[in-house]
């Protein structure tokens, strides 16, 4: 995969302002936030998407969650926050190294704006769909 | 914590289009997908929000979701998607039992709509709030 400024942050050569680190992962400040306390966190494996992350990565990142939202609402006084993961250009991925975004909603002109254009499930297709995302699963 | 949809869901008083069920982790279509495949991932462990849940079932959800991502890519076909996770009413959850959202984008009007209003990080400010966030992960 090609180099990225994450590859460089997680050698040093690229400063940051880091919140945690351990064997797995690295945790630094957006510099382009959204929002006061808006957290990057980043697994040392190298994958461009999550699905083409290994499973210990991805289980070592969603253990740290829990502790570092309580750390990033603790330092902002903010309650609510989203969690955002983005895979693809089209899916809005800037940068092309799987990360996670911790980004506190202070109000609603911060943070994350959400455009949520949902339809109902069309019942006649969806035990199918349902029947091969479940294989793919297993398989 | 109130009684959810996902509760009953849970005890299989209200029926979904499952997808994957382990000791930890249940995985089913969202009723209301913004693209098709748009499936959701909840803890066994009830927690209203993603900084309430155990460290162990919040590695549950990380470890299972590259192997459920390449699933619902693959039944669907799509290479692009956004995971994300509300935490709050205003940060657009809008069932109070958390849960993580696979969004495939098959198109700009499909799937996940974001509006990112990004600004400069605050320099001068970055490195005491980094330190905050990074006191409140230790301790």
């Amino acid at each position: 995969m090609a180099e990225t400024v994450f590859d460089k942050i997680l050698r040093g050569e690229v400063p940051c302002f880091k919140v945690y680190e351990d064997e797995h992962v690295l945790a630094f400040l957006d510099i382009g936030p959204l929002s006061e306390g808006h957290t990057l966190v980043i697994p040392k494996e190298q994958a461009v998407t999550l699905d083409k992350l290994s499973e210990d990565s991805a289980a070592a990142i969603g253990r740290l969650l829990p502790r570092l939202c309580r750390a990033v609402m603790r330092a902002t006084g903010c309650a609510s926050y989203n969690i955002l993961q983005n895979n693809g250009a089209s899916a809005h991925q800037a940068v092309n190294y799987v990360h996670f975004h911790i980004i506190p909603k202070p109000g609603s002109r911060e943070g994350l704006g959400i455009i949520w254009n949902a339809h109902p499930l069309e019942k006649s297709g969806a035990a199918d769909l349902a029947r091969r995302i479940a294989e793919g699963v297993e398989g």
